[in-house]
């Protein structure tokens, strides 16, 4: 398994999709959607940007649902997540200790990107109930992810990666990922 | 339990009075404190910053104490406590993984500040025996707590909040404090 | 137990030697020549710095021989390895919680130095096939590393230092880890 992290703006998905672009064998599963299935489903909340606010207990909850789920399942899966979930209290724990020690994970990694980069495309990002945030802010939040990314590394013996998806580096970004996955593939 | 933790001088101590005016139900204990109680009752020390100069073994024998206490304790607790002491010889653990697997942490708090101010409050608490620094190692000092926090938090699960404390910000860092003692309180 | 690691370049075997000096009783293993030897022996490298471009899967392997290794020896032990291991495709954990919980470690040492003298250092030193690098690269291993310190300390209970050997300043880089050693010959 492969997970992919990110600050919200750093490109996660595009990147993702970019190196997806010609593999196959992989499955792709997305943590947030899984958990607002799951929360939609037992009716706590009616909009993917409301989870953020759901009450911690219940976010745990929905969490050890999923990362059961996701423990049972076979082959080649490239897991989208985000290292830490800001909340207005502070940062939840992605992959905290009692989920990661049930997945088999080979890499994490963490896609980041300059921080005026990510303010620019927040600006521009009007679809998605984005907080706003400044560039000190995205700093200290990236400080505090690849923190995290340690710490998961650490505990599960995963290699770590960040690759910086730059405004006009898509292409290098996507090919980092793609290395990646091939490594995965010959392992 | 909330585990509030702060460098000294970030001012952690006076954010959680302040956040503490007007909650109910709450019992502090200082983690300091209960070592010292232990460390006293034994005649290892007669002085409670001479906690720093124990050997280490010694140091963690008591904590491991304390913690045995901790787990065993009921109903709405919050733990004041060092998120690394910072030892002649280097960063001795606040919470390390032994401890923090018997304890049921739903927030890690650290109080911060910016290090020009925390080495303005250092000098001036005169009352304290607190070792002279400078901002380059207070700053270094912050990093290396962060990861400690984000560490824990992975380990644990707890939502980890970095609270700033700067100058003249008291009842914003107050403020932020009773927001996660309420969303607590509300879980 | 004392674990010593660091960036290559930090000047980390050097500090050593220079605080072994004058020391007895201590047996200084080298976790890549313990590597190398068990690699080597099973014909899947010829030469040390082939290690890093061996499969993640075969690394571990190897790693996991030789922490069980380490975790059946007796006597004050030194091991010098790195924080992390900086493969093509990610940081490796040189001490994953698998291993890490098999060692009895009192100190987790991290031998450091500016950035600009690290770039120096590695320019100069033509014998060894080290990548080239620039300061911000290494600036980022660092943080890196320093995260991977704290999650190992968090994890074990160790405490953690971070010895700066800037550039002339070697005989207190040495110093300080002569204290860390006399620490521990005294618990």
């Amino acid at each position: 398994m492969i997970v992919v992290m990110g600050l919200p703006g750093a490109g996660k998905t595009t990147v993702l999709q970019g190196a997806m672009a010609g593999a196959s064998g992989w499955k792709i599963l997305n943590y947030g959607d899984l958990m607002f299935e799951i929360a939609k489903g037992e009716g706590l909340v009616s909009d993917r940007d409301e989870m953020r606010k759901l009450p911690v207990k219940q976010q745990k909850r929905v969490q050890d649902e999923v990362g059961d789920k996701l423990a049972g399942m076979k082959g080649r899966i490239i897991l989208d997540t985000h290292c830490s979930v800001h909340t207005p209290t502070g940062y939840m724990p992605g992959l905290p200790f009692d989920q990661l020690r049930k997945l088999d994970i080979d890499y994490l990694v963490f896609v980041s990107a300059p921080a005026k980069d990510i303010v620019g495309r927040r600006k521009r990002d009007a679809t998605r109930k984005r907080d706003s945030i400044s560039i000190e802010e995205i700093e200290s939040d990236s400080r505090v992810n690849i923190s995290y990314l340690c710490a998961y590394s650490a505990l599960s013996g995963a290699t770590a990666s960040i690759i910086m998806n730059a405004d006009g580096k898509l292409e290098e970004a996507v090919g980092k990922l793609r290395e990646i996955i091939k490594k995965v593939e010959e392992a």
